[in-house]
């Protein structure tokens, strides 16, 4: 019998037990979202815990590749360790917000300063890279678009998630634009964020398509599917794409990003994708839906616990 | 030689003196758009005020077509006298939170309340026009999209023109749009519109982006250019397409809707479109572009009075 990693390219396959065991045989590296995936807000994923730790026992190298760019990464080793994760540190985390900042620091090697829309985790990320950030003001009541100062050392534009976004945010971003030589970056394309109770929040691709059309530009992507956030891991790991697993629960963002970086690609069903939305893009034929199409399925990570001990 | 109207479909013909009279002969009614057309903020553009009147002096009928939504009709009416317009009614203005209002009581026969995203304008044509809109509220400091309070009767979300643009307002709108049954609108698909000094600021078509990219819907757009404001003239007054001229200064907003219309089409280039970007247009052959060619294009529409006295 050929192997699971040989067979199932593309293929949406259900796996557990055996063929699960021989996949994660066969990889060295495991990449996971986090959202939807080892938890949920402030519940992790039943049994997540176990696998992050029984994966390291096997030798395995552990990442968690996230598109939440709400929180600094300090902010996520606290949360890993309240949820229950044993000894999770900062160089295993990669979040949006951190990898824009290397981006602005590594790859363009930026001077001037951020304008930033965005939570304190894109902030203090930017921060901590030795990248300057306009300070953000309250603008008394008789200030308005027309009128606000704009600080003439802006050279970048970066978005991402923020419940404090306003017209006068997106109106300031819109016209630092004009500058053609502004650099317009987003953490991520992320369209909504499912809440408990069934609601939805809009997600930094909302507000980043509010700011493309008024500025009639197209911002770079810098989190998944963009293939930059496994080069920030490459680059500070030594990371072969064939020996590595991305696990996540959005086939839009995680399982396109896992087949842009070359990656087998596993979808979760703890998330927000199902495995019908999965089958549709399998069994639609059309040649750009394949990106969207995972290699294997599981109903929740916590399978790879019977697998890692079969 | 055969008159200007007939040759110039698509022409993008520069156009005065003895042609226009010809062309300003052959037709029955004439829109306008407002800014950047007839008035750039509060300045008249030169001679517009007696090009208006003139053409009521020669038995023309004058319509005012625009995507503004800020501004209740009355208010229009107010800014056309202050501006040195003679005696323009309510009933020759159509923006597009007027239509909006028409289209909600005339067309969907609406029920239930409007979620409304806008201007004072959009606010109190909903009102005038009868329809229910939700009150806004000022949310609390602990209040977030969480735990909010919905409205149970908003069957609709109309996103306009709105200073007040709010995170919290695009994420409750998101929610209510989760019921498909709501509907979605948006009063014009405007992306940007220019300021005095050089500054631009976002338009209603940026709002709405947002909120189709967080609610995964498409907005019905009521403005241009969208055939239904001239529907919406064409069901007050007996217009007919062919003995009728657009005037506007956005090739991709007027020259459209004109063309979408049936009407003959003409630039003026006191606003936001070139005469270079409408002959890029023309000169790249594309099918799909030649719906932003105009037929004539005028300086300024003062060019108008010369032609009218030829």
């Amino acid at each position: 019998m050929a192997s699971a990693s040989a067979t199932a390219s593309g293929g949406c396959q259900k796996i557990r037990g055996t063929q699960l065991h021989e996949l994660l045989e066969s990889k060295h590296n495991v990449l996971f979202d986090c959202d939807g995936v080892i938890w949920n807000g402030e519940t992790a994923v039943a049994g997540a815990p176990e696998v992050v730790r029984a994966l390291k026992q096997h030798g395995k190298r552990v990442f968690f590749v996230t598109n939440n760019c709400t929180r600094p990464r300090q902010s996520y080793v606290q949360k890993f360790a309240r949820l229950g994760f044993a000894d999770i540190g900062e160089q295993e985390i990669f979040s949006s917000a951190y990898c824009s900042a290397a981006y602005l620091r590594d790859v363009v090697t930026f001077s001037g300063k951020v304008f930033a829309i965005g939570c304190p985790g894109v902030h203090e990320e930017l921060r901590d890279a030795g990248i300057a950030v306009v300070e953000e003001e309250d603008d008394g009541p008789d200030v308005n678009i027309s009128n606000c100062a704009l600080d003439p050392d802006v050279r970048a534009v970066l978005v991402g998630y923020d419940e404090q976004f306003s017209f006068m945010k997106l109106a300031k971003a819109c016209c630092y634009l004009r500058d053609s030589e502004c650099l317009f970056l987003a953490t991520d394309p992320d369209p909504w964020h499912p809440l408990r109770g069934g609601r939805i929040t809009p997600g930094s691709g909302s507000l980043t398509a509010a700011l493309e059309t008024a500025s009639s530009r197209k911002a770079t992507v810098i989190g998944k599917p963009s293939r930059f956030m496994f080069e920030c891991i490459a680059s500070q790991f030594d990371l072969e794409p064939e020996s590595s697993l991305m696990v996540g629960d959005r086939l839009e963002t995680d399982i396109v990003f896992g087949i842009n970086c070359g990656l087998s690609t596993m979808l979760t069903l703890t998330g927000v994708s199902t495995f019908e939305q999965a089958q549709v893009y399998k069994d639609s034929g059309e040649p750009e839906k394949k990106d969207f199409v995972p290699d294997y399925v599981v109903e929740s990570i916590a399978d790879f616990l019977e697998a890692l001990e079969a």
